[in-house]
C-alpha cells in the first residue's frame, strides 16, 4: 500500500486506528476452543467487526511463532483474510546483515503478503536496507519504544552534560556547567540516521504513546513521517495528547491498539464489543482529525 | 544445556566451532532438489558429516521464515536431528516488551527445544529478561556485530571528545582538549548494563570477528562470559587474531562458520567436503585450545 492510499484510507474512514491481533490462544473466549482453529475464527471475528472502523492491522508474530508451524499458517490465512483494503504490519521487530536481511524481508513481503514489518536499528544501516527495497513496502523502524526498558538505551545521552561536568570539575578550578543538550538521546540519533536510509514513502517510525513529552522534539526531526504509535490503552498512552502533539496534515498517526479492543469482553459477545470499543475510539479520531 | 557441560563438550572434541545452517534452497546442490524435503535432507547431511568437530549448531531463522509454514517444520525437525549433545542456538535476534517476549521465549525454548535464543537489546532490560527466566536456557545478546553497519549505532560514543572540545572552543578563549575516553562506545554500555541482568550461565554475547582490536577491551568489560563469534571465513575475521585474544581459561568462546562449512562444495559431495572443512577448523582449533 502507497503512502498516498493510506492517507486516502484515513481520510474516508476517519480513523488512523491499527487494531493489533496480539491473539493469545489462552486468553480467547473458551466457547471456541471447541471448534477448529480457534485463533483463527477469533482473528475473522475481531476482523469483521472492525474492518470498517480501522485503517491497519498489526500481527504480533510472537504470538503465532509460540504456536510454531502451525501459528504460522494461521498468520498467512489472517494476512490473506484482512485483504488489501488495510495497510498491514507484520510487529516483527526482525534486523539482520544483508543476505539474512533479505530473507527476513522475503518472508514478510512475498511468502507472507505483508505491507510492512518492524525492524529493530541496532545493527545499522545494512539491517534495515533490506527492508527498503521492495516497491510499495515498508519499514517500521524502531525509535522510541513505549515500556519501562526504553531508559536503559534509547534514552542514553550521546553527550552527557552531567559526566561532562564531573570530568571538568576534576581538570579545573572552577567548574564550569554545560547545559543538558536537545536531541542528544541515541534513539534521536537513530532517528535522524535512519530517516536518510529511506524516504516518507517507505519508512515509518515506533513511537510510544508513554512518553508524550517526547513528541514534539521527535516532530522537529521527523516532519512528515508516520508514526506508528503503541502504548494507548493498556499501557497508559493518552490518544488525545499523542494526536494533539504528532498529527501532520496527512495526519501522519497510525495509532494502534491491541488488548483494550480485541479482549473487550471474553465472553461469546467479544466481536460485538471488540466493534463497540473501535467505534469509539474511531469517534474520538474523528474530532482530532478534523481540527 | 549448561554453561558446564558446554565446556565438557568443547574440552572432549577440542573443538568450539559453531556450525551455522544457513540452509538457502536456491545454493544447495541440485541433485537434492530432485527429493522429498531438499532443505532437511541438507541439514541432516551437513549434521551428520560435522557432528563429531563441533560442539553448537546455530539456525539462522531468516533462512526458514522464507519459506513459511515450512520452514518452520523444518526447523523443527532439524533441531530434532541435532540431539541433546550440540548447544543449539536459534539466531533470530529477537527482542520486545515483557509479555511479547515471553511468546518469543516459547517459541524457542518451548515449541522449538533450543537452548539459547540471539536478543535484540535496543528496547532494554524488558525486552531481555523474559530469555533469562527458563532453566538451562540462554540469551546470546548482540555486542558488536560483525557486520560495516555496527558503526551507526553500535560504536556511537557515549562521551565524544571531539564534540566535547569543539563546544569548549565556543566557550573558553584557550580551547583545552578532553582525550578519547576508553571504552565509551554504545556497545560497550549494552555490555556493562546486559551483564548486570544475568550471569555466566545464561547470557552471552555476539561479537563479531572483523574487529578483532576490540576483543581485549571487551574481555575487561566481560572477562567470563562465552561470546558467539560470527564473521570468521566469508565475511574475513581470523580465528587466530580472535582466539588469542578472547579465550579464557573455559574457553568462553563459540566460533560460527557457516557458508564456509555447509557451501565447501555445491556438488554431491558436499557433505564430504563440509566434514573436511570442520576438520580443519577443529583441528587449527584444537592447537589454540592446548596454549
Amino acid at each position: 500500500m502507497t503512502r498516498q492510499q493510506l492517507i486516502e484510507q484515513i481520510r474516508r474512514k476517519k480513523s488512523y486506528l491499527c487494531v493489533g491481533l496480539d491473539t493469545d490462544v489462552t486468553k480467547i473466549p473458551g466457547h471456541l476452543l471447541l471448534g477448529p482453529e480457534p485463533v483463527l475464527s477469533f482473528n475473522k471475528a475481531i476482523i469483521d467487526a472492525t474492518r470498517d472502523f480501522c485503517v491497519a492491522y498489526k500481527i504480533n508474530t510472537a504470538f503465532y511463532e509460540a504456536m510454531g508451524a502451525k501459528g504460522w499458517e494461521i498468520m498467512e490465512k489472517t494476512v490473506a483474510y484482512i485483504g488489501q483494503d488495510h495497510f498491514t504490519i507484520a510487529d516483527a521487530k526482525r534486523g539482520d546483515i544483508g543476505n539474512t536481511g533479505d530473507q527476513y524481508a522475503r518472508a514478510f513481503f512475498e511468502t507472507l503478503p505483508f505491507d510492512s514489518v518492524t525492524v529493530a536499528p541496532y545493527m545499522g544501516r545494512d539491517s534495515v536496507m533490506p527492508f527498503l527495497k521492495h516497491e510499495g513496502k515498508w519499514a517500521i523502524v524502531l525509535g522510541l519504544t513505549s515500556n519501562e526498558g526504553s531508559r536503559d538505551f534509547q534514552k542514553l545521552d550521546l553527550f552527557d552534560a552531567d559526566k561532562i561536568n564531573n570530568s571538568l570539575k576534576n581538570l579545573v578550578l572552577s567548574p564550569f556547567v554545560f547545559e543538558k543538550g536537545a536531541d542528544t538521546e541515541l534513539y534521536k540519533e537513530v532517528l535522524r540516521k535512519v530517516a536518510c536510509w529511506g524516504t516518507t514513502e517507505n519508512l515509518m517510525f515506533v513511537i510510544g504513546a508513554t512518553q508524550p513529552e517526547e513528541f514534539e522534539s521527535i516532530r522537529k526531526i521527523i516532519p512528515r513521517h508516520f508514526l506508528l504509535v503503541p502504548g494507548v490503552g493498556a499501557q497508559g498512552g493518552s490518544l488525545k495528547d499523542i494526536s494533539e502533539k504528532a498529527m501532520t496534515e496527512d495526519c501522519g498517526l497510525l495509532v494502534n491498539s491491541s488488548r483494550a479492543i480485541i479482549y473487550a469482553s471474553g465472553g461469546t459477545d467479544y466481536a460485538e464489543k471488540a466493534r463497540a470499543m473501535a467505534i469509539a475510539v474511531q469517534q474520538e479520531m474523528s474530532v482530532y482529525l478534523s481540527k
